[in-house]
Parts: structure tokens; C-alpha cells; sequence
């Protein structure tokens, strides 16, 4: 009579590996000891790649670090939601440590709470080791103070013709109360990472639906390109000169709220009017 | 007839030298592999030790990443906001290439825009080397979505009886709209770290100040006890069961807006009630 062992019988119900989320920073020089540390340490390494973007290449990052390609797979959105996520927990139930490599920060975007969650509930050990993220990078290379934030939105594609006006709310919120507004900008598995222009033509959208009179072409906004990459670009400007620019991807957007003289002094370094002349 | 060279003259007018502000991140596993680069690199490194607290004492840190002791030098908030902003400009104007280190990230506090902004202005050349910071550091460890974060603010001591209701008022704008708080603690020179039981009767006395009914013994919050650190641990009840309580510093609060059932879920893991069962 054949024996199949199921996971829980293997490890006696309890589950014996170990989970860490591992952030990698936006490049390779961002990366901390200790997570270097746990790359390497680990059994098995899920790399992620569909949130963000990453310099260099994620495979040459991992060989630089000095991890063989037979340690590590690169997964998509579609693998962690509907299948290696089942994948992870079936190699931690079998006792293995697990390393999910994340571009920026583990737990800045939303994605990969459930897969923590879960992990836990299964009496998996969870570990987190922080990345530099792009959110708060931003806030820092702009020199925008940290404490004007409101809270932050994803400006995205029109998907099937309709737009989103979702970002347009939070900033209209924002700036009643004098605040910055940080947007991520989407990325699409077909039509790839949304440009600044594009983003910005959407603003425009968006206003002409709510007719808040936010967003006009005197509005002054930051373009953040390739943030935390050795090429990377701060432009600041009125609308009416940055909607028609082509920017390097990936990219995103603040609108700034009130300024305090320090972020205006700040901000000037990045004034495309004044760095034309 | 002695000559004094003024350093404009030894550098005929142009600033030679480089000016790198270092993140350490909050401990030493934090620091990245260009953040180590740059501080061996460097002619001088000034380390800061004001604004926040790390893991271990700084002196060992400087030690394990294998700086020399005289080759860094810990100054106070007085040294850079009256004397060794000068100092530092001085070495820069001479060509060195000087390290500013600061503990978490560079920027999310405003204390050192200044002396880059000053920097810039000289001609010299700026570089930014971020670091973890306890602001999004807490959003992701305690498992709150990043999105919604309204701005943060600081809780400070009184000072000649006088309370600062600020805090309050910022945390009353953001529950208005849903949103979550994170409230940095003060340190003070001579009184040390603001403990988060105290910040929170500070908060009481808010309430008491300006009637809003935002804080009750039921308002439920975070405590995050020395986060980023070997020893971090995070706590979440009613206030009527953690004001008495007395934690480790460093500390930081969060009052959470309105949650969402995956960050329940996340912060249902730090309940004080389920975890004294």
C-alpha cells in the first residue's frame, strides 16, 4: 500500500520554515547587509517582478550578490496570487527557509500582506527585512517635508475605457489641507509601466470630469524619474511644460501642496524653466 | 609678510569636495552595501546622534563596518545648527569629501536640509544614500497599508507647562477622512525619550484641551517599541490598557483610522487582550 506523506503529516502539523520577506531597495546599492545575509542563507529564493522595477536586471543583481540561478525563480503576479503562493507554503510546511525577494520594500504595496497573513496562521516563522521604497526615497531626493504627506495614490490605466477618478479625489483631499500627494503609477502586464506624460494627460481627464479646478495647466508638479537608479531625474514645473515630455520609465508624480520656503529652495534645484535657460 | 589663505582662495572660489548624507537606517543589519562604501571612502565622516536612536551604541557600529574612530566624529544638534555646519563647509570648501551619517533615512527629518541646501548653494557636489526610516519601517511591520497614512506629526514634551495640541489636531483632520496617524515621539536633551505611555496621557490632555472625542479609553493604537532593533516588539489595545504601561525606548504610536480587514488581520497579531490569554 503506497504511502503519501501530506505536508502536515511530514512536519507533524506544525510548520518548521521559516518566511522572509526580504526587501531589495529600488538598485543594487540599496540592498542591506543583512539582507544580502538572507538571500544567501536561504534554501530557495522567490523573486518578484511585476511590481516595480529594478536596476540592473534581477538576474545579474542576484549574481553580483552571488546567488546561482538554481536558488532562485522569478514569479509573476499571476504565480503568487493563484499558484506559487500554495508553492511557498507547501516548501515551508516541508521546513525550508524561503527568502520572497521584493523590489523597494516588502510591505509598501498591499500585494504580499495575504501571503504573510497566511503564513502565519499556518505557525510559520515570519520575518521582515526592510527595503528603501520609493515612497519615501521620493520624499527625501525632492526634499518635500515627510510630515506634509497626505496619503498616497496609484494613477492607472483607463481599463476598458473608464477612468479612474480615485486619484484626483485624494488630491483635491490633499490639498484643502495644504498637503503633498505622492502618486505610484500603474503597471500594466500588457501595456507596461504608465509614463509621467500619460499620467499627467489623465490628471488633466479627470479634472475636465470633476471640474474641481485643481489640476490647470499652471499647476506645478514633480516627475520622478528612474528614482534610487544611477541615471535618475527630478523635473518640476508647470503642467502646460511637463504633459508633453517623454520620460525614461519607470516614473512617478508629485503634486505638491502648500510649500514651505525650505521645500520651495529645495524644489528650485529641479526647475525645468530655470535650468532651460 | 604671513599669508592667510581663506579657503576661497585655496579652492579658487569653487567647492572641490563632496558632501554624501549617509542613512544608517535604525541598526546596523539596515545599512546598505553603498551606504558602507561611501563612509570608507570618505576623507571625514560627522555622525549624528540627536535626532534618533540606533542599534548598537554608534561607536560599535563605526567599529564592525571597520572605520577608525579617528576618522568620524559624534556631534550634537548644537555643533550643526551653530558651529559644525561652518566646520563642514570649511572641510568641503578645501576639497574633502565629507560623510554626514544620520541615523534612519537622511531627509525624513527636516533638521539636515538645510546643510544641503546650504551645500548646493557653495557649488559643491550633494549625494544622497538613503536609509531605512521608522516611518515606513512602522507601516510595514505592523502590516497598515501605506495608502493610508494621513501626515504624521510629533508628540513633544511640554515645555514651560505649555501643551502643544498640534498632534491632535492633525490626528483629528486624518480620522475625519479614514486615515491612520504616526506619531514620532519627542527626545529632549536633558529629559530623554518620550516614553508612550506618557505620550499618550499627553494625548488624554489633548483631548481634555480640545473635546473632540477622538481619544477615549476605548480609542484603540499601536505602541512600536524600539522598531528596527534585535528586540523590537509591537503592541495593540484599548488605551485604558497600555497608558500604563512602560516600554523600552525607543517608542512611536500609530492611531489607526479606519481599517481595512487584512490590516485587522495584521495588527490582530499584536493585540495585547488576545496575547495575555
Amino acid at each position: 500500500m503506497p504511502i503519501i506523506m501530506t505536508n502536515n503529516e511530514i512536519t507533524n502539523g506544525k510548520c518548521l520554515g521559516e518566511l522572509s520577506f526580504v526587501g531589495l531597495g529600488l538598485s543594487l546599492s540599496h540592498i542591506s547587509i543583512e539582507g544580502i545575509k538572507k538571500l544567501k542563507s536561504s534554501d530557495f529564493i522567490f523573486l518578484e517582478g511585476y511590481t516595480s522595477f529594478y536596476f540592473p536586471e534581477i538576474n545579474a543583481a542576484m549574481k553580483v550578490i552571488g546567488i546561482k540561478s538554481d536558488r532562485f525563480k522569478i514569479i509573476s503576479r499571476r504565480d503568487i496570487e493563484e499558484k506559487s503562493g500554495q508553492e511557498i507554503i507547501d516548501l515551508l510546511l516541508k521546513g525550508k527557509n524561503i527568502s520572497m525577494a521584493v523590489i523597494g520594500d516588502p510591505f509598501i504595496a498591499t500585494t504580499h500582506l495575504s501571503l504573510k497573513n497566511y503564513a502565519k496562521e499556518k505557525g510559520c516563522k515570519v520575518n521582515y527585512i526592510p527595503g528603501i521604497n520609493i515612497f519615501s526615497y521620493a520624499m527625501s531626493a525632492t526634499g518635500l517635508f515627510n510630515y506634509k504627506f497626505g496619503p498616497s495614490a496609484t494613477i492607472v490605466y483607463k481599463r476598458e475605457g473608464i477612468l479612474s477618478v480615485y486619484p484626483y479625489l485624494v488630491l483635491s483631499g490633499n490639498l484643502s489641507r495644504g498637503l503633498h500627494t505622492f502618486f505610484f503609477l500603474d503597471i500594466d502586464a500588457e501595456r507596461g509601466p504608465l509614463n509621467a506624460s500619460e499620467a499627467i494627460k489623465l490628471l488633466i481627464e479627470m479634472e475636465k470630469e470633476e471640474r474641481l479646478g485643481i489640476i490647470t495647466p499652471e499647476t506645478k508638479i514633480v516627475v520622478l524619474e528612474r528614482l534610487g537608479w544611477p541615471d535618475e531625474k527630478i523635473y518640476y514645473g508647470k503642467i502646460s511644460l511637463l504633459y508633453n515630455m517623454r520620460f525614461n520609465p519607470p516614473n512617478s508624480i508629485i503634486i505638491p501642496g502648500k510649500l514651505h520656503f525650505m521645500e520651495e529652495q529645495s524644489l528650485e534645484a529641479f526647475s525645468i524653466e530655470r535650468n532651460e535657460r
